[in-house]
């Protein structure tokens, strides 16, 4: 983990980017840390960490200022400066074509453009937390939260550290994870757009339903795919409040 | 409103039984009131306030003592010790024998069960605000939570004092009350247990989906009909607190 640049907030965060080998990552402490803070790794669509980083930034400044959290994100693979990955973009262009044709999505597509996303990602985001957690001023449990939410099941199921995670439920999911979200067990929120315009509500639910979590709670909401209330923000901060601390 | 009984708890909380008319309730006011509290009417199923009492007072004294509202309940028509509802009474007789025999529970059960309650409850209701917002230490917007469903859809419809509602979704709702629902347009809160032995989900969910307000959300939990988690709660008073306040 190699720092690249630092700034101190006038909200006392202290932000810093760095790089973990060839991926880019950023990591956000609060202004004073008696013990070591706990971290929640903040995931996100691949659409690349600089145009995500005003939303990312301001829920990670949020959960180390007003609640003594860490936060650490890195670059998905595929997205942003990362050489693309071949099979997902073509699976992309694939999704693009039927959406614009409106016709429905097939299995083949969404596993392409999802299965080698998770792969990949998964043991970089562990290596991510192996980083951060040797730091002396971030310590576990650690949370998940946002994104991919094929990523964030993944890593509940073979991540230990992870001790709970605030998902995002879209529908574009590899019938194989709906398999693994029986496995999950840690404590869960997960958020679901209600008129999500590039969602399936009832693909989404079922998703809900077969996580195998005894403690999950599903918040619903208005405002269409980009529209989570502002709320939810804190209403994260609290879910990661109970368990992390 | 007459007071008939009066109770300051270690919390400061001000716990009055008071009769209006022939119907019995109770108001919580908190310890200090520099300004008129905002207040929550705090709604229950037909059970009867004796055996609610553990549930609504820890709820009206979290609202008080953490959030500065004052909360009022009135008994039920039909409830506790007010004189029974013959036509609900014969409808709760059916909806029992319907469901010990396995048998789906006809629309004519769920009206005649459902439909007297809210003409009767609701116009109870509102002479409750009215009579606690007589008061000089409590005052508007006013809240709703809780209970049946179709008072709160009713109230929230008729009543204009009413700023925003906190609902637990049941499935027993009669048609009509579904189209009353699109009427709805205060900023919503619903509960759903997602596991409810009692209440079927997918009719919760067409509810949620037919309440007519822009914001609404969905906490669908675990723990079966009476495991709303304890967090929920919190939840509750903090969604008041963003519109009461």
């Amino acid at each position: 983990m190699h720092f690249t640049s630092e700034q101190r907030h006038d909200d006392g965060v202290l932000e810093r980017e760095f790089t973990l080998g060839e991926i880019p990552g950023i990591l956000w402490t609060p202004a004073v840390t008696s013990a070591p803070a706990p971290l929640i790794l903040i995931g996100h669509p691949p659409l690349g960490l600089r145009r995500m980083y005003p939303r990312l930034a301001a829920r990670a400044r949020h959960y180390a200022a007003e609640y003594g959290f860490a936060a650490a994100t890195v670059e998905l693979p595929g997205s942003g400066e990362r050489p693309l990955l071949p099979g997902v973009e073509q699976a992309r262009a694939s999704l693009r074509r039927a959406l614009a044709a409106g016709e429905a999505v097939g299995d083949e597509i969404v596993d392409a453009l999802v299965l080698p996303l998770v792969e990949q990602a998964v043991p970089e985001w562990q290596a991510a937390l192996d980083a951060c957690l040797s730091l002396p001023e971030v310590g576990g449990p650690v949370g998940f939260e946002g994104g991919v939410i094929s990523i964030g099941i993944r890593l509940a199921v073979v991540e230990p550290r992870i001790a709970a995670a605030n998902l995002f439920a879209g529908s574009f999911v590899p019938a194989a994870m709906f398999e693994e979200a029986r496995r999950v067990t840690v404590p869960l929120q997960v958020l679901l757009q209600w008129d999500d315009e590039g969602n399936d509500r009832q693909t989404a639910l079922n998703l809900f339903d077969a996580l195998g979590s005894t403690e999950k709670t599903l918040h619903a909401n208005m405002g269409g795919h980009t529209g989570v209330p502002h709320f939810e923000l804190d209403a994260g901060a609290r879910f990661f409040a109970r368990h992390l601390k």
